[in-house]
């Protein structure tokens, strides 16, 4: 078992990295609204962002530790962090949810003139109202707001040791959850039954939360990889395919596995492929290759170099939230380094508007990849029918 | 139980509203971006919202059905809704992430001049990137943005009876669970196994997800209501609370219950007093009272009317999301309506920095108010030890 939590030296690394990247942008504050961003420099974890109603704000100053802007129901949960400068209002206010405390907190911050970095590219959002962040640069003329230019979006990409073992640990319970799959389903279970039983299987192998779970069943494959279960029974033919993001520590695995059920032979050959493609990436995959290298490498196998598919790219990073970046696709020219946490995520089509997908977890090492899920092999596990 | 999803009715309904509403407001467009404005018009249900790649689009336009402009990953789940006007792009892409298709469709749906109106007040967000917010804003010189003025949250505040039924059957779910904690928490069961075996409860009873849990254990009750499971093992002595919202095809549950292991006698007359506000509540909640009048009657028993505590507020609507409109704080004039779905959520201080809270859901009716959880008594559950 890997300890709950961080030491604080992680966070204090995390600030120390942020602010020497924000010293050569010339950046005074980094301003953050999002749950990954907030706790990826607190280590503030709840599942209470699940509740939409109230903002919560962390500023990373040049100087010093970040400061916190956050409603007072969250005082004593972020008081069991490092943070030491914890800044409360009462929310919700409807006069002033906390605008004009934040105001005041990056106007002490940032000295006037400067500027103030904000994370607005692909993959980000502001999680606060539109109309409190104009409010906000109203309240401030002579503080510029500038996006971050991907600032979080590169310090994030390589993990910490500590980061990949709570990764792992994640990885590790869906391994024992998935090798149990034909426990919980055969020919007649409905497909919401297997999707309420193997979320079960993921708590009793140690899950904390199991946040994500698509998958599909249905002769030979399925219509898509993002659908919620349906009541259609399982069947002789089918192809069941489960895709979980569990939660160990605040951070996800995201696999999947693909089941027979007497599936036909095309369907076994096609996943045999997937393997196939899966490998050549990572029999390629090492610093200096590019999120794009491993793109062609599946590519290649899978389309002869045709160019992907719908679902838009054949893996992506991974951490504190289910899908981060870099995307395996061929305008990512991300260059893999030590630490990078991985999916791979290969599809083919197999007739009828039905795809089959597999996925893989790991991480890239110095010399080459190192496994986070078990890898699966060429043929697909018999479920009894 | 209850059929999944909605009748096409309802999806008409809910957007012939919301065009009566945008008439009057001389809205051209309503443009939404988040998971719960999205299924509300469309009946998309999926968990894939939890990747934060790829941003999802909806356009309310002011005549006709509304127009989804999606992934292409998402077409074959958004096929199976009602909606017919579908447009795709392959995301995520680094040049163009959807943004000058979304600008040619609300180009082609609003007229020259005209205005489209964006959630932006609070408890919303803006779900796409910042840069890509002003690149749409720049294509589109000739429209205006504004906000909604609050159309989409008055929308939400009453729900059809088919939500309604859903909310209930989430409700009886965490009712049966909460039911059956003796059988997992006794003394010596650490918190972190409790709340692992909670959710298997959950889903055990029907549950499709369990999205959200807190709680938490000490002498005599508990430090925050937000926070995740700690390793400590019950003792004689403690108040264990659970705090659960679970999904329902779609549709949450917000409440919780406390349990006595041995506590002190302060600690039964603290939760004998919440029952008694939370009735006090229930007593006057009727069609024409406001959520400020739910807020009084609390904490007029509470704090004889100081005004409440840090945790800002003594309940909140529930839905689609954990937490939605209107807030129980004096400041909120919101009038109770017949199909308001609320939580009454008393809690109050027990000394030592602790605190006890108690949650029920109900819906507001012509004469007054349905239980949709099964009210608790004054005498918290005793938990063998």
């Amino acid at each position: 078992m890997t300890p709950r939590g961080f030491p604080v030296s992680e966070f204090r690394t995390r600030t120390e990295h942020a602010q020497a990247a924000m010293e050569q942008a010339g950046y005074a504050a980094l301003f953050l609204t999002t749950e990954p961003a907030v706790r990826y420099f607190s280590g503030f974890l709840t599942r209470f962002w699940e509740s939409p109603t109230r903002p919560w704000y962390l500023i990373v100053p040049a100087t010093g530790d970040p400061v916190a802007v956050i409603p007072s129901i969250g005082r004593a949960l972020m008081a069991e962090t490092w943070m030491a400068d914890i800044r409360t209002w009462r929310a919700p206010d409807y006069r002033d949810d906390g605008v004009s405390l934040l105001a005041d907190t990056l106007e002490e911050l940032v000295p006037e003139g400067e500027t103030i970095a904000v994370p607005c590219e692909i993959e980000t959002h502001l999680r606060m109202p539109l109309a409190d962040w104009q409010a906000l640069q109203a309240l401030l003329p002579r503080r510029q707001f500038t996006g971050d230019g991907g600032l979080l979006r590169r310090l994030r990409l390589i993990k910490s040791e500590a980061e990949i073992a709570k990764i792992r640990t994640a990885c590790g319970i869906a391994d024992r959850a998935f090798a149990r799959v034909p426990e919980i389903a055969r020919t007649g279970t409905p497909l919401s039954e297997v999707f309420r039983r193997f979320q079960m299987l993921c708590l009793e192998e140690g899950a904390d939360w199991v946040l994500y779970l698509a998958g599909g069943a249905a002769e030979g494959g399925y219509a898509d990889v993002i659908s919620p279960a349906n009541e259609r029974p399982l069947q002789s033919g089918d192809v069941l395919m489960l895709d979980t993001g569990l939660i160990h520590d605040g951070y996800f695995c995201d696999f999947d596995r693909n089941y027979s059920l007497n599936a036909p032979v095309a369907s076994h050959d096609a996943h045999a492929m997937l393997i196939d493609a899966m490998r050549a990436a990572v029999d390629i995959a090492r610093p200096g290759k590019t999120a794009a290298d491993l793109f062609h490498a599946i590519d290649r196998i899978l389309t002869g170099g045709a160019g992907g598919s719908d679902a838009g790219r054949y893996g992506h990073g991974l951490g504190m939230q289910l899908t981060e970046p870099p995307s395996l696709i061929p305008e990512d020219e991300t260059e893999l380094a030590p630490g990078m946490v991985l999916t791979l995520e290969p599809g083919i089509a197999v007739g009828g508007g039905r795809v089959i997908v597999h996925e893989e977890n790991i991480v890239i090492r110095e010399t080459g990849v190192e496994w986070l899920s078990t890898p699966y092999g060429p043929r697909m596990t018999e479920i009894g029918t």
